[in-house]
Protein backbone atom coordinates (compact mmCIF):
# COMPACT_ATOMS: atom_id res chain seq x y z
CA UNK A 1 0.00 0.00 0.00
CA UNK A 2 1.32 3.37 -0.69
CA UNK A 3 1.19 6.76 1.72
CA UNK A 4 1.64 10.04 1.21
CA UNK A 5 3.25 12.82 3.42
CA UNK A 6 2.35 16.57 1.95
CA UNK A 7 4.77 18.90 3.72
CA UNK A 8 3.07 21.72 4.67
CA UNK A 9 4.74 22.76 7.78
CA UNK A 10 6.79 25.99 7.29
CA UNK A 11 4.77 29.13 7.66
CA UNK A 12 5.81 31.25 4.94
CA UNK A 13 5.85 34.44 6.48
CA UNK A 14 9.57 34.95 6.06
CA UNK A 15 8.38 34.59 2.14
CA UNK A 16 6.43 37.12 2.81
CA UNK A 17 2.89 35.35 3.09
CA UNK A 18 1.24 37.24 6.40
CA UNK A 19 -0.62 34.15 8.08
CA UNK A 20 0.99 31.76 6.02
CA UNK A 21 0.40 30.64 2.44
CA UNK A 22 -1.50 27.25 3.08
CA UNK A 23 -4.54 28.43 3.63
CA UNK A 24 -4.18 31.45 0.81
CA UNK A 25 -7.32 31.05 -1.44
CA UNK A 26 -6.68 30.02 -4.69
CA UNK A 27 -8.73 29.60 -8.09
CA UNK A 28 -11.67 28.69 -4.90
CA UNK A 29 -10.13 26.87 -2.17
CA UNK A 30 -6.67 27.02 0.21
CA UNK A 31 -4.32 26.45 -1.80
CA UNK A 32 -2.77 23.06 0.11
CA UNK A 33 -6.73 21.75 -0.03
CA UNK A 34 -5.76 21.57 -4.44
CA UNK A 35 -2.70 19.84 -3.37
CA UNK A 36 -4.42 17.19 -0.66
CA UNK A 37 -7.17 17.16 -3.60
CA UNK A 38 -4.57 15.26 -5.80
CA UNK A 39 -3.78 12.65 -3.94
CA UNK A 40 -7.73 11.98 -2.58
CA UNK A 41 -8.28 11.97 -6.03
CA UNK A 42 -5.16 9.29 -6.99
CA UNK A 43 -6.29 5.30 -7.61
CA UNK A 44 -2.65 4.48 -6.15
CA UNK A 45 -2.64 6.41 -2.97
CA UNK A 46 -4.44 4.66 0.17
CA UNK A 47 -3.09 6.74 2.94
CA UNK A 48 -2.47 10.59 3.22
CA UNK A 49 -0.52 12.42 6.57
CA UNK A 50 -0.29 15.95 6.28
CA UNK A 51 2.21 17.88 8.28
CA UNK A 52 1.13 21.21 9.29
CA UNK A 53 2.30 24.09 10.95
CA UNK A 54 2.34 22.91 14.42
CA UNK A 55 0.92 26.11 15.84
CA UNK A 56 -2.26 25.26 13.38
CA UNK A 57 -2.99 21.86 12.77
CA UNK A 58 -6.80 21.93 13.21
CA UNK A 59 -6.79 24.79 11.76
CA UNK A 60 -5.51 22.83 8.22
CA UNK A 61 -7.73 19.63 9.04
CA UNK A 62 -10.79 21.67 9.32
CA UNK A 63 -9.86 24.05 5.98
CA UNK A 64 -7.95 22.04 3.89
CA UNK A 65 -8.94 18.08 5.16
CA UNK A 66 -12.64 18.35 6.15
CA UNK A 67 -13.17 21.26 3.98
CA UNK A 68 -12.94 18.81 0.88
CA UNK A 69 -14.02 15.52 2.27
CA UNK A 70 -10.47 13.78 2.26
CA UNK A 71 -11.31 10.51 3.52
CA UNK A 72 -7.63 9.34 2.88
CA UNK A 73 -6.23 11.63 5.23
CA UNK A 74 -5.29 9.62 8.75
CA UNK A 75 -3.26 12.09 10.06
CA UNK A 76 -2.16 15.74 10.32
CA UNK A 77 0.44 16.28 12.49
CA UNK A 78 2.47 19.84 13.44
CA UNK A 79 6.05 19.89 11.49
CA UNK A 80 9.67 20.61 12.79
CA UNK A 81 11.89 24.10 12.32
CA UNK A 82 12.94 22.32 9.24
CA UNK A 83 11.37 20.50 6.36
CA UNK A 84 13.62 17.49 7.18
CA UNK A 85 11.93 17.37 10.18
CA UNK A 86 8.75 17.81 8.94
CA UNK A 87 8.97 15.12 6.74
CA UNK A 88 10.79 13.04 9.56
CA UNK A 89 7.18 13.62 11.74
CA UNK A 90 5.07 12.91 8.76
CA UNK A 91 7.26 9.40 8.94
CA UNK A 92 5.97 8.92 11.95
CA UNK A 93 2.41 9.08 11.40
CA UNK A 94 2.31 6.84 8.52
CA UNK A 95 1.46 2.87 8.49
CA UNK A 96 3.48 0.62 8.88
CA UNK A 97 2.34 -1.50 6.70
CA UNK A 98 3.15 1.35 3.65
CA UNK A 99 5.44 -0.66 1.14
CA UNK A 100 6.23 3.13 -0.71
CA UNK A 101 5.84 7.02 0.73
CA UNK A 102 5.47 9.70 -1.39
CA UNK A 103 6.75 13.07 -0.30
CA UNK A 104 5.08 16.25 -1.56
CA UNK A 105 5.29 19.92 -0.93
CA UNK A 106 2.18 21.16 0.57
CA UNK A 107 2.86 24.64 -1.83
CA UNK A 108 2.82 23.02 -4.88
CA UNK A 109 -1.32 22.57 -5.89
CA UNK A 110 -0.98 21.80 -9.79
CA UNK A 111 -0.15 18.11 -9.10
CA UNK A 112 -2.76 16.35 -10.17
CA UNK A 113 -3.74 12.30 -9.82
CA UNK A 114 -2.48 11.58 -13.04
CA UNK A 115 1.10 12.58 -12.57
CA UNK A 116 1.29 10.93 -8.95
CA UNK A 117 0.33 7.82 -10.54
CA UNK A 118 2.79 8.17 -13.13
CA UNK A 119 5.54 8.52 -10.40
CA UNK A 120 4.05 5.45 -8.63
CA UNK A 121 4.14 2.93 -11.63
CA UNK A 122 7.65 4.17 -12.45
CA UNK A 123 9.02 2.98 -9.22
CA UNK A 124 7.00 -0.38 -9.32
CA UNK A 125 8.47 -0.90 -12.89
CA UNK A 126 12.33 -1.03 -12.16
CA UNK A 127 13.29 -3.28 -9.35
CA UNK A 128 16.62 -1.81 -9.42
CA UNK A 129 15.14 1.65 -8.13
CA UNK A 130 14.92 2.92 -4.45
CA UNK A 131 13.09 5.83 -5.17
CA UNK A 132 12.03 8.10 -8.36
CA UNK A 133 11.69 11.99 -8.20
CA UNK A 134 9.28 13.90 -10.68
CA UNK A 135 10.59 16.64 -12.51
CA UNK A 136 12.33 18.17 -15.83
CA UNK A 137 15.40 18.92 -17.90
CA UNK A 138 16.71 21.96 -16.61
CA UNK A 139 16.11 24.98 -19.01
CA UNK A 140 17.92 27.28 -17.76
CA UNK A 141 21.82 27.73 -17.91
CA UNK A 142 23.34 27.32 -14.64
CA UNK A 143 26.64 28.38 -13.37
CA UNK A 144 28.81 27.10 -10.81
CA UNK A 145 30.41 30.32 -8.96
CA UNK A 146 32.94 30.62 -6.09
CA UNK A 147 32.38 32.46 -3.18
CA UNK A 148 33.17 35.64 -5.12
CA UNK A 149 30.49 34.88 -7.62
CA UNK A 150 33.45 34.35 -10.18
CA UNK A 151 31.77 31.89 -12.56
CA UNK A 152 33.87 28.53 -12.06
CA UNK A 153 32.30 26.54 -14.48
CA UNK A 154 28.93 25.91 -16.58
CA UNK A 155 27.78 22.64 -15.98
CA UNK A 156 26.47 20.37 -19.24
CA UNK A 157 22.92 21.24 -19.17
CA UNK A 158 21.86 18.10 -21.06
CA UNK A 159 23.01 16.39 -17.52
CA UNK A 160 20.60 18.70 -15.58
CA UNK A 161 17.18 18.36 -14.13
CA UNK A 162 15.33 20.02 -12.00
CA UNK A 163 13.91 18.04 -8.93
CA UNK A 164 10.22 18.70 -8.01
CA UNK A 165 7.73 16.62 -6.12
CA UNK A 166 6.38 14.40 -5.48
CA UNK A 167 9.83 11.99 -4.42
CA UNK A 168 8.18 8.29 -4.23
CA UNK A 169 10.34 5.84 -2.12
CA UNK A 170 10.31 2.13 -0.94
CA UNK A 171 9.04 2.99 2.10
CA UNK A 172 11.87 0.88 4.50
CA UNK A 173 14.73 2.49 2.39
CA UNK A 174 13.25 6.08 2.93
CA UNK A 175 12.80 5.24 7.06
CA UNK A 176 16.22 4.08 6.82
CA UNK A 177 17.85 7.07 5.45
CA UNK A 178 15.84 9.34 7.52
CA UNK A 179 17.15 7.70 10.51
CA UNK A 180 20.48 7.87 9.48
CA UNK A 181 20.44 11.35 8.55
CA UNK A 182 19.09 12.40 12.18
CA UNK A 183 21.93 9.81 14.15
CA UNK A 184 24.52 11.59 11.65
CA UNK A 185 23.45 14.83 11.32
CA UNK A 186 23.38 14.59 7.77
CA UNK A 187 20.91 17.61 6.51
CA UNK A 188 19.78 17.22 2.23
CA UNK A 189 17.97 19.73 0.26
CA UNK A 190 15.65 17.29 -0.64
CA UNK A 191 14.20 13.58 0.23
CA UNK A 192 16.35 12.34 -2.52
CA UNK A 193 19.37 13.64 -1.35
CA UNK A 194 19.15 11.87 1.63
CA UNK A 195 18.64 8.84 0.09
CA UNK A 196 21.10 9.10 -2.50
CA UNK A 197 23.74 9.96 0.33
CA UNK A 198 22.84 7.09 1.95
CA UNK A 199 23.70 5.09 -0.57
CA UNK A 200 19.90 4.94 -2.30
CA UNK A 201 19.68 4.35 -6.07
CA UNK A 202 17.21 7.25 -7.06
CA UNK A 203 16.18 8.17 -10.97
CA UNK A 204 14.06 11.11 -12.50
CA UNK A 205 10.40 10.92 -13.83
CA UNK A 206 9.63 13.80 -16.11
CA UNK A 207 6.52 15.46 -14.97
CA UNK A 208 4.52 18.31 -16.46
CA UNK A 209 6.61 21.87 -16.71
CA UNK A 210 3.80 23.61 -14.69
CA UNK A 211 4.52 21.77 -11.19
CA UNK A 212 5.12 24.79 -10.24
CA UNK A 213 5.93 25.63 -6.28
CA UNK A 214 4.37 28.36 -4.59
CA UNK A 215 7.24 30.48 -2.75
CA UNK A 216 6.70 34.33 -3.42
CA UNK A 217 3.39 36.17 -3.49
CA UNK A 218 3.85 36.66 -7.30
CA UNK A 219 3.63 32.91 -7.80
CA UNK A 220 -0.25 33.29 -5.94
CA UNK A 221 -0.79 34.63 -9.52
CA UNK A 222 0.70 32.39 -11.73
CA UNK A 223 -0.66 29.03 -9.95
CA UNK A 224 -4.39 31.38 -9.81
CA UNK A 225 -4.24 31.72 -14.07
CA UNK A 226 -3.31 28.01 -14.19
CA UNK A 227 -5.64 26.68 -11.65
CA UNK A 228 -8.62 28.31 -13.27
CA UNK A 229 -7.46 27.48 -17.14
CA UNK A 230 -7.82 23.62 -16.01
CA UNK A 231 -10.69 23.85 -14.11
CA UNK A 232 -12.69 25.75 -16.80
CA UNK A 233 -10.77 23.69 -19.95
CA UNK A 234 -12.10 20.84 -17.95
CA UNK A 235 -8.77 19.61 -17.09
CA UNK A 236 -6.49 17.20 -17.68
CA UNK A 237 -6.18 15.71 -14.30
CA UNK B 1 30.52 53.55 -25.16
CA UNK B 2 28.31 50.80 -24.49
CA UNK B 3 26.51 48.61 -27.54
CA UNK B 4 23.26 46.37 -26.46
CA UNK B 5 22.48 43.29 -28.60
CA UNK B 6 18.63 42.24 -28.41
CA UNK B 7 18.43 39.10 -29.80
CA UNK B 8 15.19 37.67 -30.98
CA UNK B 9 16.06 36.03 -34.36
CA UNK B 10 14.07 32.62 -32.94
CA UNK B 11 10.86 32.31 -34.94
CA UNK B 12 9.34 31.08 -31.76
CA UNK B 13 6.93 28.50 -33.66
CA UNK B 14 7.89 25.62 -32.21
CA UNK B 15 7.03 26.34 -28.51
CA UNK B 16 3.73 27.07 -29.70
CA UNK B 17 3.87 30.87 -31.00
CA UNK B 18 2.34 30.88 -34.50
CA UNK B 19 3.85 33.94 -35.98
CA UNK B 20 6.34 34.05 -33.81
CA UNK B 21 6.30 35.97 -29.95
CA UNK B 22 8.24 38.94 -30.29
CA UNK B 23 5.31 40.78 -32.19
CA UNK B 24 2.72 39.34 -29.30
CA UNK B 25 0.85 42.14 -27.81
CA UNK B 26 1.42 41.92 -23.91
CA UNK B 27 0.14 44.91 -21.98
CA UNK B 28 -0.64 47.41 -25.00
CA UNK B 29 2.76 46.80 -26.45
CA UNK B 30 4.43 43.46 -28.52
CA UNK B 31 6.76 41.98 -26.23
CA UNK B 32 10.33 42.88 -27.77
CA UNK B 33 9.22 46.70 -27.75
CA UNK B 34 8.99 46.05 -23.72
CA UNK B 35 12.43 44.83 -23.90
CA UNK B 36 14.25 47.41 -26.16
CA UNK B 37 12.12 50.44 -24.42
CA UNK B 38 14.01 49.29 -21.20
CA UNK B 39 17.66 49.53 -22.89
CA UNK B 40 16.17 53.11 -24.98
CA UNK B 41 15.20 54.29 -21.49
CA UNK B 42 18.67 53.22 -19.93
CA UNK B 43 21.46 56.00 -19.82
CA UNK B 44 24.47 53.48 -19.87
CA UNK B 45 23.05 52.24 -23.26
CA UNK B 46 24.15 54.22 -26.19
CA UNK B 47 23.61 52.29 -29.24
CA UNK B 48 21.03 49.26 -29.78
CA UNK B 49 21.27 46.71 -32.63
CA UNK B 50 18.14 44.62 -32.68
CA UNK B 51 18.73 40.80 -34.18
CA UNK B 52 15.34 40.14 -35.88
CA UNK B 53 14.31 36.90 -37.57
CA UNK B 54 15.48 37.13 -41.09
CA UNK B 55 12.16 37.15 -43.02
CA UNK B 56 10.61 39.71 -40.46
CA UNK B 57 13.14 42.48 -39.61
CA UNK B 58 11.30 45.14 -41.85
CA UNK B 59 8.22 44.43 -39.56
CA UNK B 60 9.64 44.05 -35.97
CA UNK B 61 11.63 47.56 -37.20
CA UNK B 62 8.36 49.09 -37.71
CA UNK B 63 6.24 47.36 -34.91
CA UNK B 64 8.77 47.27 -32.36
CA UNK B 65 11.17 50.32 -33.02
CA UNK B 66 9.70 52.75 -34.53
CA UNK B 67 6.29 52.08 -32.91
CA UNK B 68 8.49 53.75 -29.72
CA UNK B 69 10.55 55.90 -30.93
CA UNK B 70 13.62 54.13 -29.95
CA UNK B 71 15.93 56.73 -31.14
CA UNK B 72 19.12 54.61 -30.40
CA UNK B 73 18.61 51.60 -32.22
CA UNK B 74 21.41 51.57 -35.40
CA UNK B 75 20.42 48.51 -37.03
CA UNK B 76 17.84 45.94 -37.04
CA UNK B 77 19.77 43.22 -38.63
CA UNK B 78 18.52 39.40 -39.24
CA UNK B 79 19.46 36.10 -37.22
CA UNK B 80 20.75 32.93 -38.12
CA UNK B 81 19.68 29.57 -37.76
CA UNK B 82 21.23 29.68 -33.73
CA UNK B 83 20.97 31.94 -31.22
CA UNK B 84 25.17 32.15 -30.93
CA UNK B 85 24.63 33.05 -34.94
CA UNK B 86 22.17 35.31 -34.30
CA UNK B 87 24.23 36.75 -31.44
CA UNK B 88 27.33 37.13 -34.42
CA UNK B 89 25.01 38.62 -36.64
CA UNK B 90 24.34 41.46 -34.24
CA UNK B 91 28.09 41.91 -33.07
CA UNK B 92 28.82 42.22 -37.16
CA UNK B 93 26.64 45.59 -36.57
CA UNK B 94 27.69 47.62 -33.48
CA UNK B 95 29.64 50.26 -33.93
CA UNK B 96 33.47 49.76 -34.02
CA UNK B 97 34.36 52.47 -30.69
CA UNK B 98 32.57 50.02 -28.56
CA UNK B 99 33.68 49.68 -25.52
CA UNK B 100 31.55 47.13 -23.76
CA UNK B 101 28.95 44.65 -25.43
CA UNK B 102 25.41 43.82 -23.66
CA UNK B 103 23.68 40.92 -25.08
CA UNK B 104 19.92 40.14 -23.97
CA UNK B 105 17.18 37.81 -25.04
CA UNK B 106 14.34 39.91 -26.57
CA UNK B 107 11.86 37.23 -24.58
CA UNK B 108 13.00 38.72 -21.67
CA UNK B 109 10.31 42.21 -21.61
CA UNK B 110 10.38 42.64 -17.68
CA UNK B 111 14.08 43.71 -17.83
CA UNK B 112 14.68 47.40 -16.41
CA UNK B 113 16.52 50.19 -17.40
CA UNK B 114 18.24 49.73 -13.43
CA UNK B 115 19.21 46.21 -13.37
CA UNK B 116 20.82 47.20 -17.50
CA UNK B 117 22.66 49.93 -15.65
CA UNK B 118 23.48 47.89 -12.80
CA UNK B 119 25.16 45.25 -14.85
CA UNK B 120 27.33 47.79 -16.78
CA UNK B 121 28.17 49.02 -13.48
CA UNK B 122 29.73 45.87 -12.73
CA UNK B 123 32.09 45.08 -14.92
CA UNK B 124 33.20 48.63 -14.95
CA UNK B 125 33.86 48.21 -11.40
CA UNK B 126 36.09 45.61 -11.16
CA UNK B 127 38.93 45.47 -13.60
CA UNK B 128 39.50 41.60 -13.29
CA UNK B 129 36.68 40.87 -14.78
CA UNK B 130 35.72 40.39 -18.59
CA UNK B 131 32.21 40.44 -18.35
CA UNK B 132 28.72 40.05 -16.48
CA UNK B 133 25.91 37.85 -16.16
CA UNK B 134 22.52 39.02 -14.30
CA UNK B 135 21.07 36.10 -12.93
CA UNK B 136 19.86 35.08 -9.47
CA UNK B 137 20.88 31.93 -6.91
CA UNK B 138 19.40 28.71 -8.36
CA UNK B 139 16.31 28.08 -5.86
CA UNK B 140 15.31 24.63 -6.98
CA UNK B 141 17.21 21.30 -6.27
CA UNK B 142 19.13 20.76 -9.30
CA UNK B 143 20.04 16.98 -10.28
CA UNK B 144 23.03 15.61 -12.47
CA UNK B 145 21.95 12.43 -14.32
CA UNK B 146 23.40 9.85 -16.70
CA UNK B 147 22.01 8.70 -20.03
CA UNK B 148 19.38 6.80 -18.40
CA UNK B 149 18.42 9.21 -16.02
CA UNK B 150 19.58 7.49 -12.93
CA UNK B 151 20.47 10.72 -10.65
CA UNK B 152 24.50 10.43 -10.00
CA UNK B 153 24.60 13.59 -7.97
CA UNK B 154 22.90 16.60 -6.31
CA UNK B 155 25.30 19.32 -6.63
CA UNK B 156 25.69 21.72 -3.86
CA UNK B 157 22.87 24.49 -4.43
CA UNK B 158 24.65 27.32 -2.45
CA UNK B 159 27.10 27.28 -5.53
CA UNK B 160 24.56 27.00 -8.23
CA UNK B 161 23.48 30.33 -10.10
CA UNK B 162 20.73 30.86 -12.28
CA UNK B 163 22.27 32.85 -16.02
CA UNK B 164 19.35 35.15 -17.35
CA UNK B 165 20.64 38.82 -19.42
CA UNK B 166 22.17 41.30 -19.62
CA UNK B 167 25.81 39.33 -19.81
CA UNK B 168 27.78 42.27 -20.24
CA UNK B 169 31.32 41.95 -21.89
CA UNK B 170 34.57 44.24 -22.89
CA UNK B 171 33.75 44.23 -26.72
CA UNK B 172 37.00 43.17 -27.42
CA UNK B 173 36.70 40.04 -25.38
CA UNK B 174 33.33 39.39 -26.84
CA UNK B 175 34.45 39.89 -30.19
CA UNK B 176 37.65 37.12 -30.31
CA UNK B 177 35.90 34.49 -28.05
CA UNK B 178 32.69 34.75 -30.81
CA UNK B 179 36.15 34.80 -33.36
CA UNK B 180 37.43 31.61 -31.46
CA UNK B 181 34.14 29.70 -31.67
CA UNK B 182 33.75 30.40 -35.12
CA UNK B 183 36.93 29.10 -35.82
CA UNK B 184 36.87 26.62 -33.54
CA UNK B 185 33.35 25.23 -34.19
CA UNK B 186 32.80 25.89 -30.39
CA UNK B 187 29.27 26.10 -29.45
CA UNK B 188 27.75 27.41 -26.05
CA UNK B 189 24.50 27.64 -24.42
CA UNK B 190 24.69 31.35 -23.63
CA UNK B 191 27.22 34.19 -24.25
CA UNK B 192 29.20 33.77 -21.11
CA UNK B 193 30.07 30.50 -21.73
CA UNK B 194 31.74 31.17 -24.99
CA UNK B 195 34.37 33.65 -23.38
CA UNK B 196 34.33 31.34 -20.37
CA UNK B 197 35.98 28.29 -22.54
CA UNK B 198 38.47 31.24 -24.07
CA UNK B 199 39.57 32.37 -20.99
CA UNK B 200 37.54 35.10 -20.35
CA UNK B 201 36.47 35.99 -16.61
CA UNK B 202 32.72 36.55 -16.01
CA UNK B 203 30.64 36.98 -12.64
CA UNK B 204 27.47 37.20 -11.37
CA UNK B 205 25.22 39.65 -10.89
CA UNK B 206 22.22 39.43 -8.77
CA UNK B 207 18.76 40.65 -10.74
CA UNK B 208 15.54 40.30 -9.39
CA UNK B 209 13.24 37.40 -9.85
CA UNK B 210 11.43 37.97 -12.24
CA UNK B 211 13.25 38.61 -15.43
CA UNK B 212 11.72 35.71 -16.87
CA UNK B 213 11.93 34.60 -20.73
CA UNK B 214 8.86 34.12 -22.73
CA UNK B 215 9.49 30.73 -23.61
CA UNK B 216 6.01 28.81 -23.82
CA UNK B 217 2.51 30.03 -24.27
CA UNK B 218 1.80 29.79 -20.21
CA UNK B 219 4.51 32.12 -19.97
CA UNK B 220 2.76 35.13 -21.53
CA UNK B 221 -0.26 35.33 -18.75
CA UNK B 222 3.05 35.94 -16.20
CA UNK B 223 4.62 38.39 -17.92
CA UNK B 224 1.11 40.12 -18.85
CA UNK B 225 0.11 40.28 -15.02
CA UNK B 226 4.23 41.05 -14.20
CA UNK B 227 4.11 43.87 -17.18
CA UNK B 228 0.65 45.16 -15.92
CA UNK B 229 1.15 45.73 -12.00
CA UNK B 230 4.24 47.28 -12.40
CA UNK B 231 2.18 49.96 -15.33
CA UNK B 232 -0.02 50.09 -12.66
CA UNK B 233 1.98 50.79 -9.47
CA UNK B 234 3.96 53.55 -10.68
CA UNK B 235 7.01 50.98 -11.53
CA UNK B 236 10.28 50.42 -10.19
CA UNK B 237 12.39 50.98 -13.25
Amino acid sequence: MNAAIIVAGGSGERAGFDGGKQLLMIAGLPLLAHTISAFELCAAVDEIVVVAHPDRADEYRRKAVEAIGAGKVSAVVGGGDTRQESVAAGLGAVSGDADNILVHDGARPLITPDVIGLAVEALAADVSLDGVVVGHPAYDTLKVVDAGRKITGTPDRSLLWVAQTPQVFRAEVLRSAYAAAEASGYTGTDDASIVEHFGGVVAMVQGPTDNMKVTVPEDVIAAEQLLRARLEGGGDG
